[in-house]
């Protein structure tokens, strides 16, 4: 199993302020005692054989063989036909479920204050197949590609994430009235699905059902499953009830392994200033420990950063504060 | 001009609770004397020669006839073969704008107490074409259509919408950071008419972006423009942040009428008890009236409305009071 001896997690620290929030990170690590040995990779896109820019073969290698990541925000390169990094790995390492829990802090006051959701977003298909053509000019098509295999393998992620967590209730996000035959697809490979967990409540709604109920009436959901793009959005929505992405993790599950990531940009502006907030990034790390079934660690170092954001002396200038990302870090690991 | 004479409307009362909101709006338009003569249809869809169900000519005919309708909530047809007949509407009036305007209201408290957007919607294409196919078993493809008469058109809109209502901004949505071609193409669209606008602010945005900041910070807003599903998310979302779609006016903008709508449901659960709330169906009225360039009477009735909720103590159900329909109703008229 992985909770014994010492393993190697690849770091992806990433442009901007990414490897500032890493280092936070890794430094938090050291003085919880993580047994876990970082491997750093940079991925910014090299020219291939065949001349079309690409993953550095180092970066796939060491994710391929540790099984385990985690990841910096990345800048999009510019230029025609590059297309998002961030895509790029998801497709790599088929990352198939997107997992993003949403929950209010109980040291950062928003509008809102029982927000407990976690977001399963499809992350390989749907809307992101990058299939588009212009049919005649001014006529384009995209497609939204929805198949049995990748909406069974998420719903069946949901219910199991749902009942390894305790989760009372798995909703299925969708526009069947719209998208009769690909989103018709999705809900009925999720029906299907929760036919056999039959401890776990199972719901059906409307995205734009959802996002007017989500505004008024957090609480009412618990984990959201859904197509693709429907997760970009919601995900995004949830973070906003909760402060936004500076504050909440994220983790891709993967068939050959998971890459946990904070979701926020690369802050250029700031970058290099020590003013950045790698609260994001550790508590995508803090997942990651509890998938390695790491979780004295994981529970350990969230209660330290729970508190360190709840006392508030020490908080950076994106919730309010006026500390440095180093008196940050260090405050939480003095609480360790 | 609209502004003189009687002007023959379409009233399309729905299905629900549709009949008594209709009522109580003819009911407060006669006791604000609004020179304008109802003709009342039933949409129920019927089985033409062809054997197929759509909408009755003479309902056809009445809107295209009187170029102006209101319509309360539809059903959709149960069984296979029935689309939404709200969908049926917006298509056989090609009705291409979707504009709904979201402002918190003095009188009904909620989280947010800055909201004053208005969302665009591209009513006609989209994820919406209805064109889909299972290409082998277990593989279904959506197409979403995005075509440049139907962005331009829409961009367009938007605009002289801001100009005409004061707007400052106008933010179109989108993610062409994904759907390059096509939400490519709406962007480039936008785009081109902003420079037509040169008074009226312009920005662009994802949608993800803009459903964290809506949540967080809606002021930042005004008029957003966007591809259909996106408007169907964004226009929910947004009446959530102001009380809900009880509250929230809707107007469709066609190439040869106008049809405006409540967009909440037909609640058959409180049908014809006389406990439904009016208020989107009258506030949509009240957009008609401007449509149709009777201000005074759409402010004098927005203002009753208004103040009548202010003051709660008429308030139906749903917005957490006693009052009847009728006695709601009663009040804004005795108001007028
Ligand atoms: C950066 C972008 C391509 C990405 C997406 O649209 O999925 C982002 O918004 C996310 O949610 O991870
Ligand atoms: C009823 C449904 C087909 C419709 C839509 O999806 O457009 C509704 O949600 C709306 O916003 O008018």
């Amino acid at each position: 199993g992985y909770a014994s001896g010492v393993r190697k997690v690849t770091l992806i620290p990433g442009d901007g302020i990414g490897p500032e929030i890493s280092a936070a990170v890794q430094k938090i690590f050291t003085a919880a005692n993580v047994p876990i040995e970082w491997e750093a990779v940079d991925v910014t896109p090299v020219r291939g054989p065949d001349g079309k820019f690409g993953i550095p073969q180092a970066a796939i290698d060491s994710v391929n063989t540790n099984k385990i990541g985690l990841k910096g925000p990345l800048m999009t390169p510019v230029g025609k036909g590059h297309r998002s990094l961030n895509l790029a790995l998801r497709k790599e390492f088929n990352l198939y479920a997107n997992v993003r829990p949403c929950r209010s802090l109980e040291g950062y006051k928003t509008l809102y204050d029982d927000v407990d959701v976690v977001t399963i977003r499809e992350n390989t298909e749907g809307e992101y197949s990058g299939i588009e053509h212009e049919i005649v000019d001014g006529v384009v098509q995209s497609i939204k590609l929805i198949t049995e295999e990748a909406s069974m393998r998420v719903a069946d992620y949901a219910f199991q994430y749902a009942k390894n967590n305790n989760r009372k209730k798995v909703t299925v996000v969708h526009k069947a009235n719209i998208m009769r035959m690909s989103d018709g697809l999705f809900l009925r490979c999720v029906r299907d699905t929760a036919k056999k967990y039959p401890e776990i409540q199972f719901e059906e709604r409307y995205l734009d059902t959802v996002c007017l109920n989500m505004v008024q009436n957090p609480g009412k959901y618990d984990v959201l499953v859904m197509p693709n793009l429907y997760g970009d959005i919601l995900s995004d929505m949830c973070a906003g009830l909760v402060g936004g992405l500076g504050l909440t993790p994220s983790g891709n599950m993967g068939l050959n392994g998971a890459l946990f990531e904070s979701v926020h940009g690369t802050a250029p502006d700031i970058a290099g200033k020590d003013l950045a907030n790698p609260t994001a990034l550790l508590l995508s790390a803090v997942m990651m420990l509890r998938h390695m079934e790491l979780n004295s660690h994981a529970d350990k170092i969230e209660r330290a950063a729970f508190e360190t954001i709840k006392e508030g002396k020490y908080l950076t200038g994106d919730l309010g504060g006026k500390a440095k990302c180093s008196e940050f870090t260090n405050e939480i690991c003095a609480k360790l």
